[in-house]
This record gives structure tokens, C-alpha cells and sequence, in this order.
């Protein structure tokens, strides 16, 4: 008999865990996780389970629903694409309307490679100088956003615009300056000082990205 | 006799040159960058010509001069403390002036962690899922912050307050979120959409951030 | 007056340098080694002779020329695209005519993650174990060959296919296994009991891909 | 009482699990994985329960069995050498009858250094820009096979011959050219345009290597 | 019905286990270890029950107790401090007593960066080439000492002395030099000849560092 | 015309540099460092200028010569053998006369693997919680000595024995315990207390061990 205690814990187990793992070199060819228990312990599956498919991802043939901000995107780390797991590498579709903006955001780690599928689009990071590179990416060109930095996107062009990313990361992480400053309970005191604004200013931004 | 044409090339390249390192292991017990030639070439100091003051730097002593956010610090990088070169380390001081803000920033390159030496300081980070976490420290007390995530800092107390902030590379970067945002040249179409303020608000914004 | 013998040492250096570099973690935010130099010396441009255009790639728009095997290849690492430099990045542009065939390679330095532009591609790769992971891809599907293990690829629609590869390091290598086993002075008797052949058909394959 | 499915669960986890795990730098001083659930979770042993023999390994005091092409190797990983764990490292013995051969093959995940302990052998490696690096190496000497890198051996003296060959990882793991590509079930349409061979040519190829 | 055979595996399994983990690039912000079954397996609490005092220490705002040596130390890990899990650091307080000493030791995973809270504290280090780099250390100075290089300090001021070390590891390790020779099982013999000492001398250092 | 000043820098230069390099994944096949200038820029030698004699090294097939301990080693890092430069590992070859001993030291960034070539060695290591690992090796055996632990051997038969030794460095360094500690310029007052020694008992000890 199994003490109730433990069938607790185990249930606990269960439904709360996230997985870990790192960038590093791998020791394995690769390390697709167990389906039914990935959600548990960082183990791989059998090698003679593993098929092709794990090892292929078919989820952005097609653009995303655009936001708000004319902008749409399907970031493909590892957690989706398990066949990622400990290979070091990912990706995201990226789709703007016509104006869409990919707000001012980072990869807390991952450099991003960034090809223009279609469309035009001005494109930049800002470096920790504060210096900006930016300038219009038309289709076929690629621009690297070093590791961390800041960077941003904007379709200049009169139809939709497609960009594919690639990361040195399976969880590059992600980052919106708009929200992760404004949309979370930072102190409003602290804000109002960081930023010359007043506290009705601050509230104004609060209530866009504030999540209701 | 030398070609005047390689002469020129040799000033050029002692005038425009920045180090290039990296943080990952070691393979010498240390290197000292070599001081008439640092600026130029990836190289160390001959051994014999290494001396115990390389390894010690005595310039966090007392605190720097407070900005209008009530805020100094002295970052200690590689670049101004040499004997980090290699070693994957590096460290800041940072004063708080009663209600003395340290802006919401990151570092591109580093976890840190972050010691109390004196006073009670509001400090929190948030998350790639826009959590924030954050609690008013105590003298002695040390927080973390997670690699390339957004931070903060505030002195709530009575009186000037200290931070003692470690980092595990010898160049983490820095980046401030409100100059990086709004005191370069990123297009202010993009601004406007990213933060949903209209071109009088940016343009106030950017007054306060764009250096004169 | 400068000894001669320097002189030529200084020569014979301009002339024989290949540039060494590190995928790990950079300790700079960027690093766009010197044009007059960067031949020579492992040194970065100063960041204020640092322009967008060296954060931006523009030579893959087009496909290349197709070899014999119906196939081009554009492969952008940092000796292309200097902008890379220690960022662990770098990709490709594939093109392959209708039958075209990238044959079995690997990269010694890298996981490979391949975006199918254009076409109907068969793909896949060998593990170590000798299981062989092959399917075919359409046009906006990603398929991930882990880090050193070979694969290869073959256009099996009716109109020209065309791949984006992402790589996590600034140069992965590239092994051609064809030509690297027998365009090269490996022994002919080695070869021989490696492949069971006899030495008629070793020279056969030999002439195949040794270059004139 | 525990769900019935989850009983299920329990054992096939425990029936198909590959360990995973890094080279990089451990965090513990050593990590020898627990016996019972070795097979299971990526978890160390009690300290207490380690023993001096758990960093020992006696394997490879004689050859193995040469197989058809006179040659034997034993591959020692952190797979049969638990005391490898998060070390890093792991080596190989390889022996060779009168002209045996290790075919072309390559290491995906480490450097090697191998040591001649016996005998006379030819032993070389192809760079990624084709060259071949060989030369016959006496007892005593030492040759490095660059990471991920085409590399072969045979024994070209008159009486058995011996290597002992160390990795940088933990599990370098092992692609043999010969079996990975003729071996393996990639259609022949590619291989007969990758080899420049008629169907017949490769079908007496794959006969050889596809395992039977 | 659970088979009795794995309720005892289990229980074994509670009870025997050291956690494993890496200090190079996370792939998560964090991972605060599970507290039911952190001892278990290694696992990160699901973020929505992680809380801001998961990355607060506060157990260094006292020195700990005086040892014979007149010093004392709180050693913070990812042990004590499990917010420190995957991030790549840690760190520790040391309080000298007047005369106090830190004996030569050294850290097998992680460069120190030492800062000097209060106090007049002779440090030093010995680099592999058996050269003394020390000089006595005043409040508000910082020795930097390479990674696993022997160093010691000693309180050479008239009052108590504090030091707060930085390490760029999660579990830097400490091997202090007198208890790991003299203090372990090495073969007495072994020991006479490396340090050129008869058996009464090692047997007088044994008593004084074998735990009784 | 040079200005002279220059002229004195490039002298300085050329006497006063130790080469630095990283263990990490190299970005290059090999980087032989250059001949002449090796001892000034972290460069490669042009691919075309590489020979086989680059990655063969023939300075271990006899031993050295026997110090008072009876016993001689030859350390093969970058240093000594080029064709290691970026690749992350070296090795050494160890001789032990009868009764012989390797002192305890160890290697501050490499693990070791340890192959008996030749005799009977007792061998081991001490972990950071001070226990001792330790057993006698036979010919044929190998041990593993974790990253930067103490280890030591002593030839406990009754003929000369040999070691192998491989690193996961192309660096590791060596820190020999009695001569680090008693042989270099450490404060007495500090030793008499580390060691629980009076003033003559260290002096003795010191004048074993600091160079005349």
C-alpha cells in the first residue's frame, strides 16, 4: 500500500512543474522529451520511439490573427517543438500589417537572426550605448539583433509583411518593453521618477497594458 | 623601409579599437590585458610583469555623485578593472539618495545578484511572462536578479542607501529602459503605436531622454 | 629604423591570417572586426565606425548558380558577414532545381534548423544509432538537423525548392561526405576495406571528386 | 489507492528512458547516477553511497573481438562508466589486426586524442575544406582529430596494433561514413546523384552495410 | 496495486539523492527548485506558485560563530538559496575575529570576487606558476581570485573584519587545503614523501584535521 | 619613416606576451598559432601553411627524467603542442620510479582521466566534503579525477609504472599542494595558524619547498 501522502505529492507533481533545461552542448544526438510524462521529469524518450515527425514543425505555414498593433506572431521554442529539446535552437513567424508594429522588445537569451520573407520593413535594435541601428529591410534580407538588446519592427510597405526569425536558443525568452514596464505592478512612484512622468501620465499607460 | 601606407593603417588602428573577450572558461590562471597595447590586440601581460595591484581595485570606496533621480553608480567592468579580464566576473556600486531611483534596466550579459549594504530598498524584476517580484530589502539582505530580466530599485527608506550588485561576466551590459526607449532615434510612428501615445506625449518623452 | 627582418614577418602576416573566434557568450554587445585588419588581428571596430549595414545581410535575395547536382548553396557565416561575429549565428540559402540533391553533409560546429521556402523537399538525417529520419517537406514547414549529424536533402516537386537554414554558430564547417571520403589522398587500400570495393572502383569514385 | 493508469505510466517510463545530459561545466563535484532509477531520472547518488570503484573503469585491459575488417573498439561513455557523468570526458580502446582499418568516421560532440600504445598506424583526419591530414604514427606518439571532423585509421605494420583515444565530452558519440550513409534507408535516387553511381553500384553498397 | 518492490525504490530514492545541475545558459528566466521533491528529481516549481522570496537571502545579515581559527563563514549556495538554481551564481560572508584567518583554500568551480565590508584583511592568491599575489585589503576593496587558484586571508586589523564574496558559479565548491591532506585518508606513506616529513610529524597534522 | 616610440612598443611587445585562448567550442576546423609571432597575437597560421606535423606530437614516447620523489612528468598543453590551440584538450605523460609519488595537486580547470600504461599505482582524489577516494590501479585501469579535486599517486609495486593522463583543457593548469602552500611567500603567522604549527616547524617546511 502506498501512503495517501505520496499519491498527493504525486498528483501535485503532476500538474505543476516546468520544464528545465539548457543551451549548452548536448550529450545525446538528440532528446525528444516523453509525451506523458514531460510535464514531470527531464527525461528523454526511448530512441526507438522517436519518429520523424518529432523532428519536424508544421505550425507556420500560415500568419497568425494580428493584434491590435497590426502584428502577429508564432514564437516555435521548444516547448512547442519538442524536437528542439536541447539543440540550442529556435524560431518565430512574425506577420505585420500594413503599419503593424513588432513593439521594442529583447530575447534575454538568444541572438535573432531575422529574414524578410515579404514586405518591407524598417527594423532595428538600439545597442547598451544607446545608439540605434535601424533602416528599411526589403524582402530577401536579413538583419542579426545581437543577444539581449533591445530591437523593433515596422512594416513601411503598402501590403502585409512575413519575417522569419532564428534563435541560438530552444527558450530565447521574450521581453515587451510596453508591457513589462507599464503592464505589471511596478510601483507607480518609482515609474512616475524613471520616466518624467506625472502619476495621471503613468496611469494612462498602466490602463493600456495592464492586463484586465 | 616601411610603407607610409601601412604606418597609417597601424594609427588608425591604435585610435578605433575596442577589446574582445569572452566569459566562458579560462585557459590561463589569468590574463592581464597588456597596458600600452590593451586598446589594440587581445593580449596579456607577460607574467613576470603582472603585480598584486592588477587583482585589486579600490575605486568603489565612496559613492559617486547623485543624478536627478537621486541615483549614482560606479559600474566595474573589465574595461576599468583589468585583472576581471577572463575571469567571467564583475561588479557595481550603486547609491540611493532618499527616494533615489535606479530606472527600470537590464544587463544583456549577466545574472546579478545584489547585496544591501545600508538602508531599505524597494527592488523587484519581472518576468518573460510580465510578473513582477518585488519587496522592500533590508540591510544585509541579497536579491537575485535572473539573467537579462527587466530591474528596478528605490530607496524607501529615511536615509542614503547602498547596493553592492555582483555579475557572472566581466562585461554585462547595461541597458535603461526609458533612454534606450526614448532617448535614441527610433522612429516616432513606431513609438506612438508601441505605447499608444499620440505625437505631443512622444515628443515630451523623447525631450527628456535624447541627450543634448 | 626598423629591422628588415620585421618588415617581412609583418608581410608574411598580412598574407596568411585566418581569423579565430568563439561561439560562447560574448562579453560585448557586438563585435564587427576591422576591415583594414581584420585580416590580421582578433579586434573589433570601434563601435562609433559601426553602421547599420553591418548588421545586415543583402547577398541572399537571389539563389546561386547550380552546380551538377541541380543544387546552389549561399552559406553566410561571419567571414561573410562580419556582423555575426560572436554572436553564434550564421545561415544559408538553398536552391535546388527540379531532381536537385544537397548531398549527405554535416556540420561539424552547429544544429541546423531549415525553413522550406519554396517546393516539396525530401529531408532528413542519420543519428548516430544509424537510423535514418526522412520525410517530405512542403513549403513552410522546419525540419532540425541536430548538431555533427549528416543529412541531406532532394527536390521532389515538379518546380524549383528553395530552403533558409539557421545555424547556432558563426561558421558550423561544412563535410561534404562525397568528396571529403573520396575527393581527397585518403589511402586507396583504406578505402577500400572501408567500403568493400576493389581498386577499380575506388579509382571510379576517385575521379568523380578529386578536384583537377 | 493509486489510479491504475497511472501504474501503467510508472513502467513504461521505466522501460524506455535514454539519460540526458551536458558536457559543460558541472555543479557538483561529481555525479554518479543513482543504480535503481539510473534509467529514469536525471539524478546523482547520495554521496554517501559512492565508492571509489564508481571512478574506476576496467574494461579495457584487452581488445575486444576484431570484426571483418580487423579491427575492435571499445567505447567507453559515460553510458558504461557512470563516474563520467557531468565530467566531460570519456575515451576508447581500439585495436587492430595486421592491416585492419577503422573506417572514415567522425564524433559529433568531441575532440579526440589518441595515442599510439602499439604498433604502427596510418592515421589522418579531412578538414571542412578538404585536405587530408595523414601520416603513419609510431608508439608513443599522439595525434588530435579536431571536434566533428572526418578522421580514419589502419594499421600498416607487421604485427596487431593499439590506440587509446580520450573525448572531450562525456558521450562523443560516433558516426561510421561507410554504414550512416549505405547502411541506412536514404533513398537511393539521392545517393545515386550524390556518388555520381548507377542503381546496381549502390544496391551492392547497401548490401553490404544495411544490417540484415 | 502498486508492486511492493517500487514502494521501496521510492522510499530509497526520498532518501538518497543530490541534486544535478550546470552553470552555463539557462533556458528558463529561473527554476526554483520544487520543495516537496526538489531532493527528488530535478524540477522547477511551476511559476505560478514561485514567489518574490524565492529570490531574496536574507540569512547573511549576522556573521555566523567564531571557529578555533577565529573565523567564520555562511556559505550561500543554490543549496540554501534555491533562486539561485541555473543562474550561475552565489555567494558567502566571512567574519574574521582580530588575528582571525581564512586558511589557504580554494573554490574547484567559480572565480571570487571579495569585497571588503569593514576591516583590515591581509589576501591573497597563488597562481599555478607558484607565485604570491597579497597585500593587505582596507574597507571597500576588492580582490578578484582567478578560478580554483589557492588563496587565504587573515584579519590583520585591531577589530572584527567582514568580507562578502561573489562567485560565478551556483555551487562554487571549497576545498580547504590543511583538512583536505591532512585531515583525510591518504596514505601516510604518500604524504611523507610529499612534504618531506617523518611519520611522527603527519601523524601529529592527521590529529589535528582527521574529524573525530 | 616610424616614429621611434613605436619601434620600442613592438620590442616590448614581442618579449612580454602569453597567448590567451578559451576552451569553449572553437568557430574553426584547428587554429595553429602562428610561429612567428605565436608569442604576440592570439592568430592562426593560413590554413595553406598547415602541415600533419601540426596535430602529431612525439615528445612522450620515453619518460623524463626522475625528480627526488621519484617521479617525472611531461605536461602536453597548447603551449608546448600548437595543434591543440581551441581544441580543449591536452595530456600528460607520468613516471614513477619504485615508491614514487605524484604529489597531491590538482588542475584548476580540467578533469582528468588517468590510463595505467605500465605498474601498479595507488591513486585517488579528495572531494569537497573531504573523503577520500583512493585504490591501487593496475595496468590497463583508468580513473577519473573530477574538476579541480585534489588527486595524488604512488607507485606501490615493485618496477617502474607509467600514467596517461588526458584533459578536457588545452590548459588545465597544475597546483601542486606542498609547494604552493609552503613554497611561496605566504605570511608565516597566516600558515602557523592554517596549520596548527609553530614558527620553527614551518620554517622547516618552507625550506623544502621555496625555490634557492
Amino acid at each position: 500500500m502506498i501512503p495517501s501522502q505520496m499519491i498527493v505529492f504525486l498528483f501535485i507533481f503532476l500538474q505543476s512543474y516546468t520544464s528545465l533545461a539548457y543551451d549548452p552542448d548536448p550529450v545525446n544526438d538528440y532528446c525528444i522529451p516523453r509525451t506523458e510524462f514531460s510535464s514531470i521529469f527531464l527525461s528523454c524518450k526511448n530512441t526507438s520511439l522517436v519518429t520523424v515527425d518529432d523532428f519536424i514543425y508544421s505550425g507556420i505555414k500560415d500568419p497568425g490573427n494580428f493584434k491590435h498593433t497590426g502584428f502577429s506572431s508564432i514564437p516555435v521554442s521548444s516547448t512547442v517543438f519538442p524536437g528542439l529539446n536541447t539543440l540550442g535552437m529556435s524560431f518565430v513567424r512574425a506577420d505585420f500589417d500594413v503599419d503593424g508594429v513588432n513593439v521594442p522588445h529583447f530575447h534575454p537569451r538568444a541572438t535573432e537572426t531575422a529574414f524578410v520573407l515579404e514586405g518591407k520593413i524598417y527594423s532595428g535594435f538600439v545597442d547598451s550605448g544607446n545608439r540605434v541601428f535601424a533602416k528599411v529591410l526589403e524582402k530577401g534580407e536579413v538583419m542579426v539583433f545581437p543577444k539581449g538588446l533591445v530591437h523593433f519592427q515596422m512594416n513601411v510597405g503598402d501590403s502585409p509583411a512575413t519575417i522569419l526569425g532564428s534563435f541560438n536558443s530552444q527558450n530565447p525568452g521574450l521581453v515587451k518593453i510596453p508591457s513589462a514596464v507599464f503592464g505589471t505592478g511596478i510601483k507607480e512612484e518609482l515609474l512616475m521618477k524613471a520616466f518624467g512622468l506625472n502619476d495621471k501620465e503613468i496611469a494612462k499607460l498602466r490602463k493600456k497594458f495592464v492586463p484586465q
